[in-house]
């Protein structure tokens, strides 16, 4: 009988779609799912978090709780909706020390408060793997609502923030090293709610996916999606300086954490012709165009003016 | 350091509502969460189960899938709301079958489909215990969502259907037995959406909870909330006769699956003054007045005419 590790995340993930797909839902596939109601959608998300999979030793209480509500609201920010309101489910082995739990707590809380919006309440069970699943709801106008398949050939393609800090921090890690500021990025990630809200209203937005799975697997999910293909400028790629200089001194190649590293949590989105200018002047310098959406299934990397095909890598489920 | 298991879930429960407990939401402790939208409320609630706590062995996993969809709609159910949506976030070990994730799958779609409401989205994520977590959205008319907190001395008491079947199921599983009619109420119960849109839109209704905890836990949740004492009619329980029957072949105390044993998944409401023959009207017959809402703190058990107190026994996480 066929395990989950014998066919993987991505087939797993196809064959439960075949089998519950809705017909009515918009962004089935999506960050999150939409729901109209009057001239708005609801944007709904959920993401589990569990202690093996997502929380290194060496991630705080307080860590576990912010992440479990970032990762969240990084999707609502992807739809480019505002943030309405949190429930978090918690799993909780019973003899974790109540002080943790305490931290956990604060650490949603914080998160909350930073992104504006509420908590709405949960659900607290013993579970023995430590395991939190938070669902996040947003509200954006219908005709700003943000779409991974949105993109269209000529769009730009571009990006918020640096790349590649979260994913050298991982590496440090493993290597059992220390760059505070790599650390706080990889596990307190800032979900770019202002920016989704800001690339929603400016109506030169096209397609928009949160990078949280790295770099390549975000472009290749967004051009799929979308039907088409894409040319990443790798020269363009607005590398972290912190991230490089992790790579240097561990003497790593900087694209895998740059292209194929996730937990960056930035928007990868694309401008209509003729749109960045106006996106400039509502966003301001906090992004940078990488690359074009081009027609057909071309997925290439432009580096010193060669092409290459851009290797479809990343975090997979069950597999890795 | 004290440890959940040291303090238990009440406790843990209120520690983590002193730190993050929302002054906006409405419902923050009730069966699920409501946020204002226009004239009416959305309706959220969140419900995490896993394997070793809340998965006998004989649990299919068509009726894991179902039981993790029923336990949400339960609480919408409970707030009087209409069902909306269901997302869902599955914990999966790499070793599970693919074929278990497709049951699962069917049973979360056929009690979506069941209940006339929508598959929004979900996530999948590795996990080294199989856990599911549920979240489902309702709306409900402002001036008709169900709270627990609403019931006032006077009001009568009720229950829909009957109680019992699912605690006596949980008895013969431990003892290796299986009643299939009771087998089935423990674990693919059937929330009371339409019963509970009835209760929100007949007018006379005050408080209400659904019975998962128990009938003792929901009563002293609700009387607690709604700062009153009850008088519970232990000869007008409507035990049902399969537990009856199930307890006298084990020689056991039916009380204990009729007041102290949770999952029926039925509602437990409190009916205004006057109120009794229009719900009648509405309702029909599956329902049945079990006792009445008194002032003070008194939580009373009438038996043969002898009054003596309800202890406060149900289902505790963490300590059970």
């Amino acid at each position: 009988m066929r395990t989950l590790h014998d066919v993987g995340e991505k087939l797993a993930v196809a064959e439960i779609l075949s089998r519950i797909g809705s017909s009515g839902a918009i962004g089935l596939g999506d960050d999150a799912a939409a729901i109209e109601i009057g001239n708005r959608y609801l944007v709904i998300t959920t993401d589990m978090i569990s202690k093996r999979t997502h929380m290194p030793d060496c991630m705080s209480s307080y860590q576990v709780g912010w992440m479990a509500t970032a990762v969240n609201l990084s999707d609502i920010a992807a739809m480019g909706a505002s943030p309405l309101g949190l429930v978090m489910a918690m799993g909780l082995p019973r003899e974790l020390p109540l002080d943790d739990v305490m931290k956990m707590t604060d650490g949603i809380r914080e998160c909350v408060a930073a992104s504006g919006m509420e908590y709405l309440g949960g659900d607290t069970k013993e579970c023995p793997e430590l395991t939190l699943t938070g669902t996040a709801l947003g509200m954006v106008r219908k005709d700003g609502i943000l779409l991974r398949s949105a993109a269209r050939p000529g769009d730009l393609i571009a990006v918020t923030g640096t790349i590649g800090l979260a994913g050298a921090a991982l590496v440090e890690i493993e290597l059992d090293e220390f760059d505070p500021r790599a650390r706080e990025a990889m596990l307190e990630p800032r979900p770019r709610l202002k920016e989704g809200t800001i690339l929603s209203a400016s109506g030169v937005v096209g397609a928009c996916i949160d990078t949280s799975d790295g770099l390549a697997m975000s472009l290749y999910e967004l051009a799929r999606a979308s039907g088409c293909g894409f040319l990443l400028d790798h020269d363009k790629i607005p590398i972290d300086p912190g991230a490089v200089s992790i790579c240097e001194r561990h003497g790593l190649d900087p694209d895998e954490v740059t292209l194929f590293s996730g937990g960056d949590y930035q928007l990868l989105f694309t401008i209509r012709l003729g749109g960045l200018e106006r996106l400039r002047g509502m966003l301001g310098d906090d992004f940078t165009v990488i690359g074009r959406i081009v027609p057909g299934n071309g997925r290439m990397l432009s580096r010193n003016g060669h092409l290459k095909d851009l290797p479809e890598k990343g975090y997979v489920h069950f597999i890795g």
